[in-house]
Protein backbone atom coordinates (compact mmCIF):
# COMPACT_ATOMS: atom_id res chain seq x y z
CA UNK A 1 0.00 0.00 0.00
CA UNK A 2 1.61 3.40 -0.93
CA UNK A 3 2.14 5.78 2.11
CA UNK A 4 -0.36 8.27 1.29
CA UNK A 5 -3.29 5.50 1.11
CA UNK A 6 -1.87 4.60 4.53
CA UNK A 7 -2.56 8.39 5.41
CA UNK A 8 -6.09 8.27 4.43
CA UNK A 9 -6.81 5.38 6.30
CA UNK A 10 -5.52 7.37 9.55
CA UNK A 11 -8.20 8.06 12.56
CA UNK A 12 -9.02 12.40 12.57
CA UNK A 13 -6.64 13.39 15.02
CA UNK A 14 -3.68 11.74 12.61
CA UNK A 15 -5.09 13.23 9.42
CA UNK A 16 -5.36 17.01 11.50
CA UNK A 17 -1.62 16.61 11.70
CA UNK A 18 -1.43 16.34 7.85
CA UNK A 19 -3.22 18.91 7.12
CA UNK A 20 -1.22 21.33 8.97
CA UNK A 21 2.20 20.76 6.81
CA UNK A 22 0.39 21.26 3.15
CA UNK A 23 -0.18 24.63 1.85
CA UNK A 24 0.35 26.52 -1.47
CA UNK A 25 4.24 25.11 -0.82
CA UNK A 26 3.13 21.67 -1.82
CA UNK A 27 -0.68 21.64 -2.21
CA UNK A 28 -2.63 18.17 -1.23
CA UNK A 29 -3.42 17.96 -4.43
CA UNK A 30 -0.29 17.05 -6.34
CA UNK A 31 0.52 14.58 -3.20
CA UNK A 32 -2.44 12.99 -4.44
CA UNK A 33 -2.63 13.10 -8.08
CA UNK A 34 1.02 12.04 -8.43
CA UNK A 35 1.42 9.85 -4.58
CA UNK A 36 3.06 6.81 -6.39
CA UNK A 37 5.45 8.74 -8.70
CA UNK A 38 6.21 11.12 -5.40
CA UNK A 39 7.33 8.13 -3.59
CA UNK A 40 8.91 6.54 -5.89
CA UNK A 41 11.84 9.80 -6.56
CA UNK A 42 14.53 10.45 -3.65
CA UNK A 43 14.11 14.04 -3.15
CA UNK A 44 16.05 13.88 0.32
CA UNK A 45 18.90 13.32 -1.87
CA UNK A 46 17.75 15.92 -4.27
CA UNK A 47 17.97 18.89 -1.53
CA UNK A 48 21.46 18.61 -1.97
CA UNK A 49 22.42 18.21 -5.13
CA UNK A 50 21.07 21.38 -7.99
CA UNK A 51 21.49 19.23 -11.00
CA UNK A 52 19.03 16.27 -9.79
CA UNK A 53 16.60 18.57 -8.05
CA UNK A 54 16.29 20.07 -11.49
CA UNK A 55 15.63 17.24 -13.24
CA UNK A 56 13.12 15.80 -10.63
CA UNK A 57 11.71 19.27 -10.95
CA UNK A 58 11.42 19.56 -15.00
CA UNK A 59 9.72 15.53 -14.44
CA UNK A 60 7.17 17.34 -11.62
CA UNK A 61 6.32 19.77 -14.27
CA UNK A 62 5.82 16.62 -17.10
CA UNK A 63 3.84 14.31 -15.03
CA UNK A 64 2.08 17.35 -13.64
CA UNK A 65 1.01 18.87 -17.09
CA UNK A 66 0.14 15.31 -18.39
CA UNK A 67 -2.43 14.68 -15.37
CA UNK A 68 -3.91 18.53 -16.59
CA UNK A 69 -4.40 17.34 -19.73
CA UNK A 70 -6.11 13.73 -18.94
CA UNK A 71 -8.00 15.40 -16.44
CA UNK A 72 -11.57 15.06 -17.63
CA UNK A 73 -13.59 17.57 -14.39
CA UNK A 74 -13.77 20.82 -15.23
CA UNK A 75 -13.11 21.79 -11.36
CA UNK A 76 -10.36 19.18 -11.03
CA UNK A 77 -8.75 20.34 -14.32
CA UNK A 78 -8.73 23.83 -13.29
CA UNK A 79 -7.01 23.96 -10.29
CA UNK A 80 -4.38 21.65 -11.89
CA UNK A 81 -3.49 24.03 -14.24
CA UNK A 82 -3.62 27.17 -11.64
CA UNK A 83 -1.07 25.00 -9.20
CA UNK A 84 1.15 23.98 -12.30
CA UNK A 85 1.47 27.64 -12.40
CA UNK A 86 1.97 28.40 -9.23
CA UNK A 87 4.52 25.46 -9.28
CA UNK A 88 6.27 26.62 -11.99
CA UNK A 89 6.69 29.97 -10.61
CA UNK A 90 7.38 29.14 -7.06
CA UNK A 91 10.24 26.86 -7.88
CA UNK A 92 11.68 27.54 -10.81
CA UNK A 93 14.57 29.76 -9.51
CA UNK A 94 15.30 26.72 -7.11
CA UNK A 95 14.47 23.33 -7.79
CA UNK A 96 15.88 22.18 -4.19
CA UNK A 97 13.59 24.20 -2.55
CA UNK A 98 10.90 21.92 -3.98
CA UNK A 99 12.99 19.07 -3.52
CA UNK A 100 13.74 19.86 0.36
CA UNK A 101 9.45 20.57 0.83
CA UNK A 102 8.42 17.22 -0.60
CA UNK A 103 10.98 15.15 1.32
CA UNK A 104 10.21 17.29 4.53
CA UNK A 105 6.36 16.34 3.75
CA UNK A 106 6.73 12.08 3.45
CA UNK A 107 9.54 12.39 6.32
CA UNK A 108 6.16 13.76 8.16
CA UNK A 109 3.71 11.94 7.27
CA UNK A 110 6.14 8.84 8.04
CA UNK A 111 6.15 10.14 11.48
CA UNK A 112 2.48 10.41 12.07
CA UNK A 113 2.51 6.78 10.48
CA UNK A 114 4.73 5.52 12.70
CA UNK A 115 2.55 7.27 15.80
CA UNK A 116 -0.70 5.55 14.80
CA UNK A 117 0.97 2.57 14.05
CA UNK A 118 2.98 2.79 18.19
CA UNK A 119 -0.97 3.84 19.42
CA UNK A 120 -2.56 0.78 17.49
CA UNK A 121 -0.04 -1.56 19.10
CA UNK A 122 -0.98 0.01 22.96
CA UNK A 123 -3.82 -2.52 23.91
CA UNK A 124 -2.96 -5.46 22.08
CA UNK A 125 0.89 -5.34 23.99
CA UNK A 126 -1.29 -5.01 27.19
CA UNK A 127 -3.35 -7.33 26.43
CA UNK A 128 -0.24 -9.60 26.02
CA UNK A 129 1.09 -8.76 29.19
CA UNK A 130 -2.14 -10.33 30.91
CA UNK B 1 -30.95 23.40 -14.66
CA UNK B 2 -28.71 25.78 -12.54
CA UNK B 3 -26.37 27.51 -13.64
CA UNK B 4 -23.18 25.70 -12.49
CA UNK B 5 -24.62 23.00 -14.90
CA UNK B 6 -25.11 24.95 -17.86
CA UNK B 7 -21.01 26.16 -17.30
CA UNK B 8 -20.20 22.61 -16.91
CA UNK B 9 -21.55 21.31 -20.39
CA UNK B 10 -20.57 24.10 -22.30
CA UNK B 11 -17.37 23.30 -24.88
CA UNK B 12 -14.18 23.31 -23.98
CA UNK B 13 -13.34 26.93 -25.46
CA UNK B 14 -16.23 28.20 -23.45
CA UNK B 15 -14.66 27.04 -20.41
CA UNK B 16 -11.55 27.78 -21.22
CA UNK B 17 -13.05 31.58 -20.40
CA UNK B 18 -14.36 30.59 -17.21
CA UNK B 19 -11.39 29.44 -16.17
CA UNK B 20 -9.73 33.12 -16.39
CA UNK B 21 -12.56 34.73 -13.67
CA UNK B 22 -12.05 32.39 -11.04
CA UNK B 23 -8.97 32.67 -9.29
CA UNK B 24 -8.27 33.18 -4.97
CA UNK B 25 -10.45 35.70 -4.57
CA UNK B 26 -13.26 33.51 -5.65
CA UNK B 27 -12.15 29.48 -6.02
CA UNK B 28 -13.97 27.28 -7.89
CA UNK B 29 -14.49 24.89 -5.10
CA UNK B 30 -16.56 27.17 -3.57
CA UNK B 31 -18.83 28.09 -6.73
CA UNK B 32 -19.05 24.40 -7.09
CA UNK B 33 -20.16 23.12 -3.40
CA UNK B 34 -22.37 26.40 -2.98
CA UNK B 35 -23.55 26.85 -6.42
CA UNK B 36 -27.57 26.57 -6.10
CA UNK B 37 -27.16 28.17 -2.45
CA UNK B 38 -25.05 30.92 -4.14
CA UNK B 39 -27.70 31.62 -7.38
CA UNK B 40 -30.50 32.11 -5.03
CA UNK B 41 -28.76 35.04 -3.26
CA UNK B 42 -28.57 38.67 -4.54
CA UNK B 43 -24.71 39.70 -4.60
CA UNK B 44 -25.42 42.32 -6.80
CA UNK B 45 -27.43 44.74 -4.62
CA UNK B 46 -25.06 43.97 -1.66
CA UNK B 47 -22.51 45.12 -3.67
CA UNK B 48 -23.82 48.38 -2.68
CA UNK B 49 -25.50 47.53 0.60
CA UNK B 50 -22.75 47.32 3.51
CA UNK B 51 -25.09 45.48 5.72
CA UNK B 52 -26.99 43.23 3.20
CA UNK B 53 -23.13 42.82 2.36
CA UNK B 54 -22.44 41.22 6.00
CA UNK B 55 -25.25 39.57 6.14
CA UNK B 56 -24.40 37.38 3.14
CA UNK B 57 -20.70 37.16 4.23
CA UNK B 58 -21.83 35.38 7.34
CA UNK B 59 -24.06 32.81 5.97
CA UNK B 60 -21.57 32.16 3.10
CA UNK B 61 -18.99 31.35 5.71
CA UNK B 62 -21.56 29.55 7.86
CA UNK B 63 -22.83 27.73 4.92
CA UNK B 64 -19.10 26.43 3.85
CA UNK B 65 -18.57 25.42 7.72
CA UNK B 66 -21.48 23.00 7.31
CA UNK B 67 -19.88 21.64 3.82
CA UNK B 68 -16.51 21.49 5.82
CA UNK B 69 -17.64 19.49 8.72
CA UNK B 70 -20.21 17.31 6.96
CA UNK B 71 -17.48 16.55 3.88
CA UNK B 72 -15.83 13.02 4.08
CA UNK B 73 -13.07 12.82 1.29
CA UNK B 74 -9.86 13.59 2.75
CA UNK B 75 -7.86 16.08 0.57
CA UNK B 76 -11.73 17.62 -0.61
CA UNK B 77 -12.12 18.87 3.32
CA UNK B 78 -8.48 19.87 3.72
CA UNK B 79 -9.16 22.31 0.79
CA UNK B 80 -12.41 24.06 1.98
CA UNK B 81 -10.75 24.16 5.37
CA UNK B 82 -7.76 26.03 4.02
CA UNK B 83 -10.59 28.25 1.79
CA UNK B 84 -12.51 29.41 4.74
CA UNK B 85 -9.86 30.87 6.33
CA UNK B 86 -8.89 32.45 2.88
CA UNK B 87 -12.10 33.87 2.73
CA UNK B 88 -13.03 34.72 5.98
CA UNK B 89 -9.12 36.49 6.07
CA UNK B 90 -9.64 38.10 2.89
CA UNK B 91 -13.41 40.00 3.15
CA UNK B 92 -13.79 40.31 6.95
CA UNK B 93 -13.08 43.84 6.67
CA UNK B 94 -14.80 44.43 3.63
CA UNK B 95 -17.98 41.92 2.62
CA UNK B 96 -19.15 43.78 -0.25
CA UNK B 97 -15.93 42.86 -1.90
CA UNK B 98 -16.91 39.35 -1.84
CA UNK B 99 -20.26 40.50 -2.73
CA UNK B 100 -18.90 42.44 -6.07
CA UNK B 101 -16.42 39.26 -7.06
CA UNK B 102 -19.15 36.62 -6.88
CA UNK B 103 -22.03 38.85 -8.82
CA UNK B 104 -19.11 40.24 -11.37
CA UNK B 105 -18.23 35.74 -11.81
CA UNK B 106 -22.19 35.46 -11.88
CA UNK B 107 -22.40 37.95 -14.59
CA UNK B 108 -19.73 36.50 -16.44
CA UNK B 109 -21.13 33.25 -16.53
CA UNK B 110 -24.21 34.21 -17.97
CA UNK B 111 -22.74 36.46 -20.88
CA UNK B 112 -20.54 33.14 -21.59
CA UNK B 113 -23.17 31.13 -21.81
CA UNK B 114 -25.45 33.19 -24.01
CA UNK B 115 -22.63 33.42 -26.37
CA UNK B 116 -22.36 29.86 -26.25
CA UNK B 117 -26.35 29.63 -26.66
CA UNK B 118 -25.76 32.14 -30.13
CA UNK B 119 -23.40 29.79 -31.34
CA UNK B 120 -25.83 26.72 -31.11
CA UNK B 121 -28.67 28.69 -32.48
CA UNK B 122 -26.10 29.89 -35.55
CA UNK B 123 -26.25 26.48 -38.01
CA UNK B 124 -30.42 26.20 -37.12
CA UNK B 125 -31.57 29.58 -38.46
CA UNK B 126 -29.22 29.09 -41.54
CA UNK B 127 -30.87 26.09 -42.43
CA UNK B 128 -34.44 27.89 -41.18
CA UNK B 129 -33.11 30.71 -44.01
CA UNK B 130 -33.00 28.08 -46.85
Amino acid sequence: MSQWKQIQQLDMKFLEQVDFFYDDNFPMELRQVLANWIESQDWETATNHEAMATVLFNNFLLQLERHCTQEQNFLHRHNLKRIFQQIQQRYKANPQNLSAVISNCLREERRIISAASMQEQGPLEKSMQN
